[in-house]
């Protein structure tokens, strides 16, 4: 039987394998819409059935894992995080390929509006992904509580798209459709924000071992 | 130190009680839109919390276990069940928060078009609900399949949705923002659908120990 540190790094190693392949498809998908450009976008959606096997092989090495190996404390947190962790990154994974078939719907009408907020929100939500699997393999919690701050200009940011965009369809009903488009894309680079802000939570809880979810409305009960 | 079963079947009843809350939640923000009741819906946002302190509750429960009691085979099945239905039961809880933040956002505005499709996938990812729920607690895979099904005939009512939506924002501008918020609606209950539709791979995996997440894709494959 093989140590369980190597098990457990072997596991690390998958999850950030993974990590890197949502935060391409982020990154994709983005560059779809903004370029136009019909290969990116079916190469996310193509490479998405990759990232949900990843996600079961993690699923199942973390689960045998905690069956096989009776892990306790730090090793224990380690492996109920990395479940959860699996489970936000295959979400990401879902929400880039529903900004992949948006760049597709999109593909023949001109542009809405200039892209500026929308390729700033994903560049911000990419750098929140990036935190926070720095923060899961460094075992950082300030880097990790970064993240969680972050998010909030996520939201400001999700708030101006929204108005810009409704305020676009009024004017001009001609373009409803595509600006329907935009504001799921900008909901759907919000969730990821939302989804990094959950792995976050996750680190903060596997290095301190305190529960940080659902922060602000704890504190509010302080 | 007391039984293991017992233990288990805390956390079982505990989990129910977390979806009634649940379900309560989603019917109180349909009823709260379609009335426009505004004390329905600010009693769905104000008992939100209450979901999310259960979620932590639950998540330290099957942890707890996880770590003491050194499951095998259907226990530890079960632990590491709960933990993903438990997450997806507080996923739930948002979702229904956010139909009724809308259903406050519309509450001064007459109806857009007759309320007949969003009560009505209200209904279904309700009944998908009560439906998961039960195949949990009786081990009863056939019904917990049935739930995958009815996960395409939301998507097909959705669909319905948008497009009429669509039509009536091109008609007439000027209720451009009030049909925003009910597509979001019905993609918040579109939402609700899917995580019913985890619940109910969860359940096969707990009965059967076969993993079904993905299972379109992997038929593909086969």
């Amino acid at each position: 039987m093989r140590h369980f540190t190597v098990e457990l790094e072997e596991l690390n190693q998958k999850l950030l394998e993974m990590g890197g392949l949502v935060e391409s498809a982020i990154h994709r998908s983005v560059r779809a819409l903004v370029d136009q450009d019909r290969d990116l976008a079916e190469q996310v959606i193509r490479d998405e059935p990759r990232i949900n096997r990843m996600e079961m092989e993690i699923d199942g090495m973390a689960t045998r894992l905690l069956a096989l190996r009776q892990p306790v404390a730090r090793d224990l947190r380690f492996l109920t995080s990395a479940l959860k962790i699996n489970n936000d990154l295959e979400r990401i994974g879902d929400l880039a390929q529903h900004v992949a078939e948006r760049a597709l719907s999109l593909m023949h009408h001109p542009l809405v509006k200039p892209m500026t907020d929308i390729p700033k929100m994903a560049s911000m939500v990419q750098s929140m992904l990036l935190k926070c699997l720095d923060a899961f393999v460094n075992s950082d919690e300030p880097l990790a509580r970064s993240v969680l701050l972050a998010d909030d200009e996520v939201d400001r940011l999700r708030d101006a798209v929204y108005a810009e965009l409704l305020a676009t369809m009024q004017r001009d009903p001609g373009v409803v459709p595509a600006a329907v488009d935009l504001i799921f894309v900008a909901r759907n680079l919000e969730r990821i924000g939302d989804h990094a802000t959950n792995i976050a939570e996750d680190v903060v809880f596997l290095v301190k071992g305190i529960d940080v979810r659902h922060h602000a409305e704890q504190a509010e009960k302080v």
